[in-house]
This record gives structure tokens, sequence and C-alpha cells, in this order.
């Protein structure tokens, strides 16, 4: 079952202009899809980011794992590995600066390991859940991610969710969320007002969902004392609080001083990471993911890592279509200590705009159910992947830059972490 | 792919005086042998301990995953360990008093993932290397295990090994192993005599063989002020010192002191015990083993542990029949960062008894082939399987104890650890 070929078809899809510390997103997300062909003829997909330089990673990475049994994701790995092994480019990380010191191996690997496992799947008959020690849940709990937004990007018309710059907007925000998707549990994308107007919206939040779980995220905006004084403020009201300050010492002095488990996406984003923040204390809970913890193999090893030292265990998401919401939902069916309802952007993007054909995905009540077809148990449309292909092409973005967006707007913008 | 039947035999197999630091083992060494038959018609095969109480809770336990899908390994875990929630029964750890913490749920399991993954592996034909994530190597480094050892068992004819009490008794049975098996790496098992013999040995063993690594593995026999002085003593020498000393504290003490790394299968031995043994830095190796840290997947969550924390990984052994080596084989091959050669006990059993067919797992030039046939890749013999269950029933044994067989013959043998 060797590898025979791989294509890798760069994508856009429309998303809003959903607000965070370094800036705004793009009027278009940027991802790359694989579709990894063996020798027996099934293919399987993968997906990841759609920044230039790691599209140029993915196609080294391409080159070197032809050949490869699709069975061996330890020798994909090390294909891979050896591949960028020369490599000196920088930048691709698909997350606009946010999320910086994650493993270029490993980002690069996730989408190979994703197909492969895909492929895996298909030819025994058993979804992907299965090859990663059987699903321990048939659905998924996600939660509703609020964001502070502009009711339109420049130039465009209003969106139907509409503006959302103060506690009134972000409830609405929510209760829209709630009414459409059932979503047990809320996450607020912070770093975007001044704390007070946050910790307000966090308390609208609570007056208008008293029973929902609520974690606020803003994304290392805060200095260590800034974070204390909203922790303080929030205590019994957060679910979490995630990465209020940068870095792993001042994570671990706020850990201290704060009565909310403290949640990272930021401060542990490879393996490299996880020995000194369980050194120092500085972290309750790592948000897995698995576009940059080297794919669903890997994934799991970090979930024996945090079940073994005592930490919870979240989900991450990034702006994504439904070949990653379906890698998703299958780690996370197969993961026993994932108990929080995993993070996604999936409410944000166009239901019409996907590479997979519809209704293998749906959230209810706040929920996914886990596919039980072979494989991930998604189908490509091929077509509709031409046409994101083809929005790619027209859209003339390379590289995903909130900040660059912000400040063509607003020229004063500066993404200072921390900001307050 | 239901689980339909779970067929345990207890099997007895002749075993040599090997000495330890609790006794000696007895005339025979007692195992279960597992199969497991799913609605598919296939079956697999695993094998653990042998003692009463650990029968009995593999009973407990194969009532409950009756009905359980074998591709789902995390549903036959909750079974397990919901099956032994109200177990309070002591002992049948299966290691005469040497490793007493391990989780008694893992140990329970381990047969069980075994054999569904060797089921599994059939159903696809895949080798179970395969299932956890491909193999990394063709074959896999075992190290020759030695013994202080009796020429027999008081009232029986001497072993083709011979005596081995002395320096030049332990670099003989080395030559044996080393001219016969082709080993690259030799491990002595002390705690036996008083500390200058064994570091006797040891220098004989390297005056002998200047290239082979060399380990020393006393099973806890020594104060931290003896494990000190050995340890400065054997500088140089040893590629590691394996528990000198009982205890995390203890054995971080040492470490601090002794410039070789330190190993343990004996103060880690569950994922309860790791994160008190970072924190304490107690070790720098950890010896893994399927047989009690919950099978094959959960083995594989250990290797990302040491990965990510800067500890090495090996593998320990205790007395065992051919489907313990296919998995350790199996699993080594496909644990990328399990570098050092193996411990296995299997020259010490006779050519002649096992449960499998011969011919599938051969040491050659010290290591073993990794199989590449569906599953295991290996075949029940069933006239054997009666044969050494025969064997079982007629040896009187029911439980290890190398303390109680020593002390029966040597009333006044107390087995103190530590004991200098």
């Amino acid at each position: 079952m060797s590898i025979t070929r791989v294509e890798i078809t760069p994508v856009a899809f429309r998303d809003p202009p959903l607000l965070n510390t370094v800036g705004v997103h793009e009027p278009f997300a940027l991802r790359a899809i694989l579709q990894v062909t063996t020798d027996a003829g099934v293919s399987g997909l993968g997906e990841t980011y759609g920044d230039q330089a790691h599209l140029a990673r993915l196609h080294r990475a391409a080159d070197a794992v032809l050949g490869c049994d699709v069975f061996n994701i330890n020798e994909l790995r090390a294909r891979v590995a050896a591949a960028l092994a020369a490599d000196t480019t920088q930048g691709g990380h698909g997350m606009s600066g946010m999320v910086t010191g994650s493993s270029t191996t490993d980002r690069v690997l996730s989408p190979f390991d994703v197909a492969a496992l895909d492929i895996q799947g298909k030819l025994l008959g058993r979804p992907v859940s299965d090859l990663l020690g059987g699903a321990i849940r048939t659905a998924v709990d996600f939660s509703g991610y609020l964001f502070y937004k502009w009711a339109n990007h420049p130039g465009a018309a209003p969106d139907s969710w509409g503006e959302a710059l103060d506690p009134e907007g972000i409830v609405r925000q929510a209760r829209t969320m709630v009414d459409t998707y059932g979503f047990r549990a809320l996450k607020l994308k912070g770093g975007v007002f001044a704390p007070d107007q946050e910790v307000a919206a966090i308390r609208a939040l609570r007056a208008e969902f008293p029973e929902l779980p609520l974690r606020l995220d803003p994304n290392a905006a805060w200095s260590v004392e800034t974070s204390v004084e909203v922790g303080t403020e929030l205590a019994g009201i957060l679910e979490y609080l995630e990465d209020p300050t940068p870095g792993i010492p001042g994570m671990a002095e706020v850990r201290q001083r704060v009565p909310m488990p403290l949640a990272t996406n930021m401060c542990v984003v490879s393996f490299a990471d996880v020995a000194p923040a369980v050194a120092a204390g500085s972290v309750d809970v790592i948000l897995s993911d698995h576009h940059f913890w080297g794919g669903l193999r890997r994934s799991q090893g970090l979930a024996s890592i945090t079940d073994t030292f005592g930490l919870g265990l979240s989900m991450h998401s990034n702006s994504h279509l439904g070949i990653s919401l379906a890698a998703m939902v299958h780690l996370a069916a197969a993961t026993p200590n994932l108990d929080y309802a995993c993070d996604t952007h999936w409410p944000w993007k166009e239901p019409g705009e996907d590479v997979i054909r519809p209704g293998a995905l749906e959230i209810v009540d706040g929920s996914i159910a886990v596919p039980t077809l072979p494989g991930l148990g998604i189908e490509l449309d091929e077509d509709a992947l031409q046409s994101l292909h083809q929005q790619y092409l027209e859209c003339g973005l390379r590289s995903r830059d909130d900040t660059g967006y912000m400040q063509s707007l607003h020229p004063e913008f500066e993404p200072a972490s921390p900001r307050w």
C-alpha cells in the first residue's frame, strides 16, 4: 500500500471579520487539501494550513513520502523530518503569529498522517476512530466559539451574524449559536478590548446562560498583573481561562494567583514545551490540535502525557473545512481523557463552502456524531475543491496576516503582547 | 467483530534455578494463555502472568469483555476497569514481590489488548506493528540476560547451563549466550551476592567483552550509600545501572551522585509513578513492559512520555513464552525511541517448550526479525498448549514465590531491601 501520488491543492473560503488581539480575520481563510493515492488505488484526505511557506514544505514532504507504506506512519514521519532537515524558511505557521513555536516536522506531517489513516480505514472497512483505539463516545461535544466582529469586511455587505463589539452583541451572537447548534459550552475570543469590557461580556453571558461553562481566551494580551486581576474578578464564572499572558513563566505566576484552571494553546504547542511547562506548573489544561501536534497518532501521545501528569485536555481550532473537522471528531472520540467540549470555527464558515460532500458532519445539540463509515467517513467533492481553489487563485491572499489586514485599515494598530 | 469467547489456559514451563535478590526461580514458571474469539471466527492470542489471583481477575475481565468490539480497545479497558472496580484481592503480580505497584487494570487489560490487536491484524492482513504506527526497524535487538544460578534445582539433574556463582561462571554463561545468540549487549541480574562480588563479575565481563554495553540490576538490594559506592566504582563501565536502591526518593539521591544513567522497572511501574519520578529526577531510563503497562497501545503512550521528558526507554522481561515475545517485538519495532536492546528471558526456556509453533521468532545476531505475517505473526500449537497446561496441573505451583522456594531450601533467607 505504497503512496504513489500526493496532490496538494490550496483553497480559500470566505471568512467573516473576526477580531483577535493580533488583528482581524481577512476576507478569506486559506487551507491546503491533500489527496494521497496508493498503488491499491485507494486514496485519503488531509487538510492543513494554506500559507505559502507551509505549502512549499508540504511539496518537499510530498516528494519524500512517495513509495512509503501508508501503514507506516513512523516512517512517514522520519521521511518528512529528513525532507525538512535543511529547511531554513521562516513563517507559514498559519496562525498569524499567535502560535509560532510548533514543530515544523509535526505541522507538515499532520495532513499526511490523517490521509494515511483515512486510507487505512478504507482498506480495512473501519472508521479512523478504530485505528486510534476505538470510539469511547458516539458523539463529540463542541463549544460555541464567540468572536468580537465587525458587521462586514470594509466594502462588503454585512454578513448574517452582524456586528458584535460589546456585551450585548456578544450575547446576541451566543444566542444565535446556541439556538442554531445547541452548544452546551461557550468560549469568547478576547484580547480585543480593554479587560473590563471583556469581563463585562463574560458577566453578560453568565447572566444569559446561567448553566453553560464559559471560557475566555485573550491570546496572551495581558500582563501577569492584569491576568491576576481579571482572573480574580471572574472567580467562579470561568470553566477555564485560556492563555491570559505570554510564556511559560508568566503563565506559571498567574496560575498561582487565580482560582480557575489555566488552559493553553500558546505556551505549550509542541512536545518540546511540555516538560518545561510541567516543571514550572504553568497550566492545568492543554488544548491539543492535530494540525500542529503531528497528526492524530501523535496527538494521542499528547493525551497520554496529559492523563499521566494530571492535566486536562481540550481541543484548539483554527478556521477549517470538513476534512479537519472529521479528523478532530475521530481523534476526540478515541481519546478517553478529552473531556472538555472542543473548539471549532465551523459555524463561521459559509455552509455552502467546503471541499467535502455535505451531510457527514452536523452539529446537533452541540455535538457531532462520530462517522462510522470507513476511514474519515467523508467524501471529497471535486467540483467544490476546484471552486475553492479558483477562489484561492483569485483572492490574492497567500499567507494569513490578521495584523497586516488590520493595519491596512487602521495603520496605528500594533499587536503588542501583552497589551494591557 | 465482537468478542464471543475468551479461553484462559494456565500453563507451566520448566525454569532453571535463577537467583535474584528475593530468592530463586522455582522449577516451573507460570503463564496464562488467552485465546480470544470473535463472531467473525477470527481469534487472537494473549499471554500474561499465571498467578492464581491474577487468573481470577482475568476470568472476571473475560466475562466483562464478551460482546465488545475488538477494534475498541478503549472500551475493552473501560470494561476491564469496571469489572475490577470491586476487586479487593491481593497479590497475583506475577513477579514474586519485586514489582508490586503496577496498575491492576493495566495488568489485566494487557493480554486482551494484545489479542485484540492480533485479531485486528489478521482481519486486515497486516502485522501488529502496522497497527502501532508501523515498524521503524526490521529487527529488534535483545540483550543477553545473565543470572547467578545453581547447577540444578535440588533433586534434579544439572541443566545444560551449569552453575554460575562467581565471575568465572558468569563470564562462561555470557560466552555461551553470545556465541549462541549473538547478543550485542549484556545484563547481569544482581542483588544476589555482596556488591564487591558483583562488581568483580562486571569487571570480568568487561575484560571478556570489551565492546559490549553492560547493565547491572540488583533489584533494589542496595542502600543509597552502597549504590553510590558501586556506581562510582563502575563509572565508565555500565551502559546503565538498573534499580540499585528502592523508591523514587532513594533513586533520585543516587542519580545525583553516580555518573551513569539510572534505569528502572521497579520505582516507575505505572502511569501514576511517572510524574513523581520526573519531579524528583529519579531516573534516566524507564524499562517498559506491556504486561504491566496496559498492553501495546498504552505502552506506546509511555513511549510518548519518555520521548517528551527526555528519558530513555528500554524493555523489561519476565520469564515468558512466544506470544509475549512476539508482542514485545512488534511493540519495539513500532516505537522509534526504544533504542536500547530489550531484555528477554527467552534463552532460559527449554527450546521445545512453548505454546506457539516454532520458527516465527529466532534470535540471530542478537536480534529478532519483526514478523510480517498478519497479526502477531505466530500460530498457537494446541497440543503444546495442552501439554504445558497438563504440566501446570501437575507441577503444584499456583503463584510465583521465589522467596518461599528459597526459604524452603535455606530457612534463614530473608529478602530484605535494601540488603547491603
